[in-house]
């Protein structure tokens, strides 16, 4: 059974502590919203699915639990939406949190102008909606590793094996299961197709090392780690057939915002003639913003540069630029972008997702 | 007065173990010959014009103490010949060490076959060979600094002050002193025309954040860390008017082995119009080999990936490839090859250094 990020019951939520990766595999009781807030804030959950939806369970805990307004539906949908605001406070560079939090609250909105419901009723939708939604990723990110697994042996003369590169986690434990970019190195190698996956270190939070080696290891899948400056070299000398990536959001021109380095990935990628893929959940894609210099772009804290579980890099004091993400231009993602519903051009990715309307 | 990667004099020599950066300041005695050796596999000491000073130095530390045949000129030559050889033998990318020894051979054996040279003379004669090399790098940095900053310059409209990014450490701790790309950092804000520096951290030995970062701030010089993921985002967002790097070997065509990611940094600077330069003292030409693709690159353990100062990064047991160099090609190198004897086009270094000859 693969590494889970979330174990969720009606009541009750865990999230794995990544932080602890890969020297302890420990869940953390998550009890209401708050403490959910702190997980993505500490990063001890990431991966833009996964942030979405240990966020929409933490407020589905804490509705099954009781909390907020009994009596008054207006109430409750306001304490519903007070919740998903502050939620939403915790990073600023993910969409699908934002994405589910609009829709949930337009379906409150709906559900409360129903008429005959009760608070109660309206209580245990909501619960139901958000479960649905971990149901929903997990369908979606077998759709996408399929999808990704066609595109990618289609384009191949020999249809495989294929040698694939990769960055971050995208895994099992960014997402609800199965992962996006690793979803389909998943399904390529379920297809026998995969002859060997290549994983960025991911500076500085080494994602790629703590946890996408892990998570492959875990399920049987070959998997070779190198450094992030190793991959240009590694697309040259060993045959990469394609590189696979995730994405925090997606402009409306399809400039993809995902893990710093994604950016010069692409570069290598173009330069090398190997075709560049974004995997992600058309909930990433943000219709609101035109281009991706628009997209805001997390900074994190200098001392993930200077420090690393009590080793010192750097001298403390040094002046550290610590962007968790870069912005990769829509016509370096020359593969396309995979999501749930097939594979598009990255520059119609999200008129065309918004053309076909919400499932 | 700078951090100083080597003490010398007559009969002594000291290493700063590079390895205990930034958290401790260490030099350790190196009194013959074996310990450089280990010294360099152990990368106590990198950076290519400092390997060639350590184990030469090492040399002429053992000659000044008396070690090898006394009465016999031919067998102090062969003594000399196979304590090269042994130093050659402990990491095989840098060019400047192999120059060196070829070199010194050489001279030794014009000495031998000069009529009246005792082999107490020629003892002599040997150590003093080795302390001019100390000192010729030392001069050498300088130009390279003056040369590079001359060049860096006269390509912009405005002449300054500039923004430049840099990758590994190319600085007082990988030479004899002032140091190569960074020697063009010093010379540029000595000028009082450097806006700032940025060093990547250089996984997965950390030689900017460890040494880079630490040098520079050492000599007040504007310095900020980044991840080597975030270069190209550096370069796009942070007015980065060049990039420069050093070099461990230069082919005859003028592709260049240097840290691994020099690649990549190259295809982002030309990507996004930013010269880029290498800066490298004319030893690291090596014309004997055609181009880029046949260096040797050497692989480096996979613990390099795995942990960190008794931290865990993956499982101890996933597979790594660690290489420690990868190849530019010669037409990503946009401003130049800069050396002590000014600046040439890649495609032009050995072929001109060559033809002119050796000062």
């Amino acid at each position: 059974m693969a590494l889970e990020s979330l174990r969720y019951r009606r009541g009750s939520l865990e999230v794995l502590n990544q932080r602890l990766l890969p020297g302890q595999l420990r869940y953390e009781r998550v009890g209401d919203v708050q403490r959910a807030w702190a997980a993505i804030r500490d990063m001890e959950v990431r991966g833009a699915p996964a942030i979405a939806l240990l966020g929409c369970l933490s407020l589905a805990v804490e509705l099954a639990g009781g909390a907020g307004p009994q009596e008054d539906l207006g109430a409750l949908e306001e304490f519903v939406g007070q919740k998903l605001g502050f939620l939403l406070s915790a990073r600023p560079t993910a969409a699908n949190l934002g994405r589910e939090a609009e829709r949930l609250r337009g379906w409150v909105r709906q559900r409360v102008e129903t008429p005959g419901v009760t608070p109660e009723e309206l209580r245990e939708s909501i619960i139901e909606y958000i479960e649905g939604l971990l149901e929903k990723d997990r369908r979606d990110n077998r759709s996408i590793g399929a999808h990704g697994a066609d595109a990618i042996l289609g384009g191949l003369p020999r249809g495989g094996p294929v040698t694939l590169l990769t960055h971050c986690n995208t895994g099992t434990l960014a997402t609800a299961g199965y992962g996006t970019a690793l979803g389909v190195v998943r399904a390529l190698h379920q297809r026998g197709a995969l002859s060997r996956v290549f994983c960025t270190e991911t500076r500085p939070y080494n994602q790629g090392s703590r946890l996408s080696a892990l998570e492959l290891r875990h399920d049987g899948v070959p998997v070779t780690l190198i450094a992030d400056s190793a991959a240009a070299a590694a697309m040259r000398l060993h045959g990469v057939h394609a590189v696979v990536v995730g994405a925090d959001r997606v402009a409306a021109n399809g400039d993809v915002a995902n893990k710093i380095g994604t950016f010069q990935l692409a570069l290598a990628a173009r330069h090398l003639g190997i075709p560049f893929y974004v995997a992600a959940p058309s909930s990433t894609c943000d219709p609101t913003l035109a281009s991706g210099g628009l997209i805001p772009i997390e900074e994190r804290p200098g001392t993930e540069l200077t420090q690393l579980g009590g080793v010192l890099l750097a001298e403390p004091e040094v002046d550290v630029w610590n962007p968790a993400f870069d912005v990769t231009p829509h016509e370096l993602i020359t593969g396309g972008v995979i999501t749930e519903r097939g594979l598009f051009a990255a520059s119609e990715v999200c008129g065309e997702l918004a053309e076909r309307g919400e499932r």
